[in-house]
């Protein structure tokens, strides 16, 4: 069988491959990136379904315009102003099937092959996946606490080609935990600007802020039409409903909308209907402090689990929010040879080079908190201690 | 903004932009292919997802494997084996957000620019916008009553370089509501396995039979797994869901599984729930009659309507299923050129050049007859009538 060649640079997540080994046993994983179940509100759900398909059953099942429906994209415009800054308008807003059709379609509108997009490093996965298959060349960005290192990216950006666009998830990072510094952020834009490069703004874990440190967005910051942001709904309502959105400048989102149409259609009707009765009914405003407490407490186990059982010369984040803690162990460790160790003691975590495009971060783990009931989260941390303890002796 | 290369190749679906300008008017329209409202269980699927909802909440509201959830996955191959004569494995089953993304998927993994399709003309303009963004070549093969000519294919695969993939609609098809032959069929096989080409079988309308003419589908006669076949609950259950499989080899499937991983992570997954519960409970073999029965009674009051009212020297076929009649006029009418007139008389058509790649059937226009109300399809023919009347003069 002769594929594309594109077809060639589609790889299976390394991620998802591994976390296969931990389904369907007693493994305590802080592996995935899901949300806890018991975020999801349910019962609201079920009420509003039943009244979207009593109000608007056939327009919930019937084939929708591909940018969304105008009221949910409304709806999202008003939030987005009130909780980003972000000012938009309906042209500006398509409703997308969860934020990676964002990471899909961005690459598709902008990369041939060998073009060049900056990402962090580390970064998501899942972006990796989605660009991949547009055959680009990758400028790695490494981070720190205040997150990606906006110096070593001009300095690349000098040395390079032309880079299309820069991925960044400035805020409670996946994998990273850390938080881009308004200085960065402001050095960031003018990088964008002086080299006339796009920034693709992910804020998918926005919401979820354990202390008051929110920083505006980059595209409430955009004063030139730099910036395409995505967000969604997977963190405060479902990631089951695949639903997110982007906003970027009218000529951009018209070339998304058209990618959008030979990609599906449009995104999925029943859904768009819930959410937008979610967020109008304020239902929304009442289930994201709930998340905020149930997450807090669970990172707070977390870091007091790390700091009782890990041993010296291993370091860690405190995240103000999002759903990770990024481990770094000594240099001795290498956590992707040690993972099997790990499904053996029957813990499991994600090792730190899947997120690096240089390979980097050999020694580092991501550790997701959202996913792992209180009372086991200390057991695991006691489980990972003792085999990295095992491995220093 | 300098684009891909693959961005110049997308366009709005000139079918999309034209019926828009039949939106909140009181235009008649048999432009778009929608299934009617009526068709739509709305009580049932309201049962439905109390109960998923109820017994499933968690699930159908997280992440989900990429392949689809395997309850789903297995009632359908059940029901492809059942109705479509199809035995496959798991593997080789992958849940989509809609058919569409099969038809994005399948280029996604097998064509380079320049490689070369071989599309019905006309064909379902859905698919050739998925294809366009790959940049491939066309072999255009016309249609008659009997479906694709496969003697002209044959002669075209000789004359030209490799054809990647042959896609085909071979029952009740959108546009022309042709059925590839058995005779055909057996024939297209053979091509396929003489020049190791594969085929892209599009089902989408098998269910929608208002005669018993139903034929095996190429993919249960396909011995060699040359066959990748797609179908689609938005017929029988629900459009805005967004719901469809594949069937193909265990390789193909794999890597079109990796591609839908960057793609969107996995479909929707309270509506596969719904599915699920929707098939298994036998709702379906309930509704599908019913559907039937009316879009048959849609049907003959078109024809009905056609015969009274078209002028001599326009012609059309008697679909036995589907949605559409495809009419061709004298060859002096230009349908597209006459569509502003069809707007101003409040009666919209889609022109039959929109559904080829080359061009031609500028004299057909294509009605649907689905989504319109039984008393008003003669009022919206007698008006179409009228302005080709005007033009024969």
């Amino acid at each position: 069988m002769k594929y594309a060649d594109r077809t060639e640079s589609m790889k299976a997540s390394e991620i998802r491959e591994l976390l296969k080994l931990t389904e369907d046993t007693d493994i305590i994983s802080f592996g995935g990136g899901m949300p806890s179940p018991d975020a999801f509100p349910i019962k609201i759900i079920e009420k509003i379904v039943k009244k979207v398909l009593e109000k608007n059953g056939t327009q919930a099942l019937q084939y929708g315009p591909t940018e969304g429906i105008t009221p949910l994209r409304e709806a999202l415009i008003k939030r987005m102003g009130k909780t980003r800054g972000i000012k938009c308008n309906l042209n500006q807003m398509i409703i997308t099937t969860g934020s990676q059709q964002v990471l899909d379609l961005v690459p598709k509108i902008l990369i041939n092959p060998g073009d060049c997009i900056a990402v962090e490093c580390p970064t998501y996965v899942g972006a990796l996946t989605a660009f991949n298959c547009y055959q680009p060349d990758y400028i790695p960005v490494h981070m720190d606490e205040n997150g990606m290192k906006t110096d070593e990216l001009e300095e690349k950006i000098k040395a390079n080609k032309a880079v299309k666009f820069i991925y960044t998830i400035p805020i409670f990072q996946n994998p990273s935990g850390a938080t881009l510094s308004l200085e960065r952020k402001r050095h960031l834009l003018e990088i964008a600007n002086a080299y006339d490069i796009l920034i693709l703004e992910d804020e998918a874990y926005s919401e979820l802020e354990y202390s008051k440190v929110r920083l505006p967005s980059l595209k409430s910051m955009d004063k030139n039409e730099k910036v395409i942001y995505t967000h969604t709904l997977s963190k405060v309502l479902s990631p089951g409903f695949r639903l997110g959105w982007l906003i970027a400048n009218e000529e951009i989102a018209r070339k998304m909308a058209i990618a959008k149409q030979g990609v599906d259609l449009c995104t999925n009707m029943l859904v768009q209907f819930i959410a937008e009765e979610y967020i109008k009914s304020g239902c929304i405003d009442k289930q994201i402090p709930k998340i905020r407490k149930m997450y807090k407490r669970k990172r707070d186990i977390m870091l007091e689990a790390l700091e009782r059982h890990f041993p010296d010369g291993s370091c860690w984040n405190k995240p103000e929010g999002g759903m990770f803690i990024w481990v770094s162990l000594p240099e001795k460790i290498d956590t992707k040879e040690m993972f099997l160790d790990a499904i053996k003691a029957k813990v499991a975590y994600v090792n730190g080079s899947a997120f690096c495009i240089d390979g980097c971060s050999r020694n580092c783990m991501r550790l997701n908190f959202s996913n792992t009931d209180d009372n086991k989260i200390e057991e695991g941390i006691r489980r990972l201690a003792k085999i990295i303890k095992e491995r220093l002796k």
